[in-house]
């Protein structure tokens, strides 16, 4: 079977992860509408195309708070990944690598984040973490991270509890034995009370910055308000996400939600998207609409499914040929000539 | 099977109770386009939820004409629970006071009212009552609802006549024998012409007025106008509500006339909504434009058809789970914190 | 099988009709997208029902041109009713006149008019005729109506040619050899060249109305610039019609049309609807948009499929009682309080 | 099987073409949203007709840059026609000559030019062009066309690059070995490195201005933007189109893209459109919407599968019976009176 698009790893993975392992990565909150929309969102804006421009030689790289990376998309947190291939975070950390481009790692990973480095050294990453009752849990966190040549700490913000994902509850979903949650080894049990702290709030960026040098971006803001919090409690980037619709069901699809964060921003900040990347055109319309570069879940586990490391480099370079077509023939020879003029939609 | 959301308890009544049963529960009138517009108009209400907000304890108590309740679910009148459980409205009293919530009994039981009382003292209860052709028949039945401790009275108003409801023509429906609508028996018969009086007007609340000191809620309001109306003969809450569909086809989505309602009576008397609420996060959603509570109708039937008090226990504490769930998700710690802005609708 | 609503005579006629007569009735134009569109646009309005009104006596009586009517609805011209049933338009006649309705008989019908009239003498009946190339054959039939005792004259306006209706050409269709287009037989021979005159204009109406003291209906209105010239030429009333979807393909709803042409006529003359009526309600919305009356055709046809004249009278009593039905669960006991209040739409 | 409309020769296409054949001439560009939408958008147009118009006379004729053909249908570039039909090109020709209409014939036809000209002498013809890398080879294609008796040069701009048709892709789509890209033999290796230009800008039209003296149209302009810079470069015509949704996937449909270029043109040059032309009607929305005449491609194509150019000739005339038709019954008897106000459409 050729490997043409995204949807090919998407079956693939589907046909050959164990069933609960693919519910678990497939999961969406409640009736999935928000896991759905995502992807739907994208499908309703329209380009604007524009013709017989020089695209001859074609400019995909950016850069994202300083560091350039070969093309505007990278790598979502998501968890588990040995539950994909038995490298884990190990073989994404070498994907990542290897196409030149940002690695969000999962606190939730089945390695830990010194394995990754250790991996793949070099490779930019950031670590995505969620703020513990146990704080000093999350503070050694910050510093391993920091001390592993991390370059950026993404905190979560949208999961003060953990979503309802029925497949997960029908499947009595857990880790197999033979898998850790490395990372947080010694800290806690995983399994019994979340050890997430749902008392978080916004004066708790000030505790992180106090902890660290490294940029913080906040993950899961979808509203102009927490936009302008977050600028205002000094984060350095956002990411527009719904957790891939496994949070709270029937919020905005994070492309829609996109237009407001950015516009309530106004630059002041970088901000990205994550959910619903299927193409390299839908990548061209987060940037149209603003997003500085755009992360991929469930296609890089796909990847990671189909062929571990060798997988996710094919997934990368798909969006990646993907994308510099689509710009080419929006009449885009460089990142730079991106803009809203590319892109019509319900919601502008 | 694990019963995990609303739709399992669905799947399960369909599949064991009597298709006849089954078919006068589900029945819309006519060709059911309101019946299923009530649950699609919530699919089309957007969240926007807010982040960071401290959500460690949840406060999801409320009060509906005073009275405390434990989260913002009651029980609609629906007729003839003995078609789904052995014990009828008997089970059904239990689990509501079990529940710490407010059940409103229908006219058309197939258990008196006093049974109800006596099945489990002390639950909060409204009686549910049509106005009658035989007026001493609703007095009667008025003070044995006073007597018997009920709290309210909600006056059914958008039944003049019968709903076409086209699986009951074809169905013959009627109560198999051994059933009777208990709290009329006496009174006059019930399958003979229909003893409902369609030359009721508004000036009949004062005459029910006249009768109690009970508070005064009316069902089956839709418009501006008539909440305008209901509001000054002095009603003391509305009911938004379409009988689930039953009635007058193709009349708006009950969450869709709420924000019309609501927006009309400007507090003067609470407002409630029934009507295609499935899920916890559709509470949020009523509550969030305007409705102090919500009343689920045939939910609680599946419930009882799948294991009486206990069934209905479940569903409605699965509803609760999930409404404080997707109020924590939402970033409200507490009822009062829920307001207009964690929405938007096309309707607004 | 119970005979429920009008789509259970759908289902029989589809079931036990040749498939040729069954497609020639069902048949649309093109991708029939008006023919459907005829339907949809009616699930497309939403009622705004008021509640506590007297609705105990109810009067769905209504007059047309001065004639009174004992529902708002009657039989569209629609051609070949042997098809349907042996005895044809004797029966539909009869049916009309037993429902004490009005009947338009087609110049396309396989009895004679003076047959119907002989079938129910004092039945409401107009005819309704096509200007011929050979305008003495035209001006015949104009006498023989009015020799007849029919009481209006429906002038069709947009079948200067005839629409392509896909399944007709396929099947070849053409009446069977002992059917007979009875009302032109010896004026030209039907089956060549087709006998309309397509160069018929406006000031053809001032020839019509020369020639006869009948009031004059024009049926295939569907914009504003059209209605206003009818009433400026002179008619008597208005059939807002697209002939069920089997002329131009891809024109309005009739029902979207009807608030336009409504609009337009500011009362000068009566309006009236054909297309898409299937349920009491849609009568219902029909009236609030502006019309004076309905007119059925495929609905009829089936109910003659049924069981001839007595099916038909199956059909329409489904259609009074429905009407009569939703009236009072919209808060209306006579046809004089139907208005514009009554419904929201996306096209007011 | 009869040949009543256009999707009867689809149909027959899909079921007797070799499917590697099938799928390239279906094929569209990622998910093939565009290549539906341009069939979907004119379903979302509706019309206003006339009624009473003396169509007893229909002139269905127009001009293009000042050549009349019978009725405003050409017939689009597509390659490779030897795929359908053995004859190829040379039967495109003969059948649009027969129909007296204009054959834009594409630079990848299996048959060259003058292989065209000497099937067909005396049809209207033009050619369509990319600029190579190799500008002489461009240069020779023009004199040859303008040698040829071509009358018209037909530049693409909307393939820098070939747009991603994942069938294509799947199938390892190539020609057979027994077919060839005639008009390039000697001129470069098709299969290798595309032989396009992607760095052709809009000055390369004056470039293409010095070569010849033929009229120039521009093809694949979607926006008001570059509509006005193809008049302020000197073009004589404008083709709306998206290459039948085969480049960049989710622009926008042609027929919503053709009002925007109409309105930036203000009549300074002809205007064309081509994308999901279907029925007779279609062609009229067009006309409708300010186009000067409509471009048919993968239906030419299913008539030449059916039977080369009789195939092709019934394909047109069927075309044209409709176009005709629906002309009268939208109250037009000649294509000077198709205006905007014979249509409704969500963007105007």
């Amino acid at each position: 079977m050729a490997m043409v698009c995204l949807s090919d790893f998407e079956a693939y993975a589907k046909k050959y992860l164990p069933k609960i392992a693919w519910d678990y990565f497939a999961a969406g909150a409640d009736d999935c509408t928000t896991r759905d929309e995502n992807i739907l969102a994208y499908k309703r804006i329209r380009f604007r195309p524009r013709m017989l421009r020089d695209v001859s030689v074609m400019d995909i790289r950016t850069k994202i708070l300083g560091s350039e990376i070969s093309f505007p998309v990278g790598i979502a947190p998501t968890g588990f990944h040995q539950l994909a291939w038995p490298d884990g975070e190990k073989s994404t950390a070498r994907a990542a690598r290897a196409m030149n481009t940002c690695y969000i790692a999962s606190t939730y990973s089945t390695c830990t984040l010194e394995e990754m480095a250790a991996a793949a050294p070099g490779g930019l990453r950031w670590f995505q973490l969620y703020i513990h009752r146990n704080r000093a849990a999350s503070r050694r966190l910050v510093c391993r991270a920091e001390a592993s040549g991390f370059q950026g700490l993404v905190l979560t913000a949208d999961l003060p509890y953990t979503g309802k994902r029925r497949d997960d509850v029908r499947n009595g979903f857990r880790l197999p034995p033979h898998m850790k949650v490395k990372n947080l080894e010694g800290a806690f049990e995983v399994c019994k009370m979340s050890p997430l702290d749902p008392s978080v709030t916004w004066n708790d960026i000030y505790w992180l910055r106090s902890l660290t040098r490294l940029p913080i971006i906040i993950k899961g803001i979808l509203t102009r308000e927490d936009a302008e919090l977050a600028v205002k409690h000094g984060v350095q980037g956002i990411i527009v996400s719904n957790h891939g619709g496994r949070q709270l069901d029937e919020g905005p699809a994070t492309i829609d939600a996109l237009v407001e964060v950015v516009e309530a921003v106004r630059g002041r900040v970088e901000v990205y998207v994550d959910g619903g990347i299927r193409k390299g055109s839908d990548v061209l319309k987060a940037l149209a609409l603003g997003a500085k570069c755009v992360f991929i879940g469930r296609p890089a586990l796909w990847g990671l499914a189909y062929k571990g490391e060798e997988g996710l480099q094919d997934v990368l370079r798909i969006l990646q040929d993907e994308f510099r077509l689509s710009m080419a023939l929006a009449g885009c020879a460089s990142v730079s000539e991106i803009g809203q003029h590319l892109v019509q939609s319900s919601k502008l």
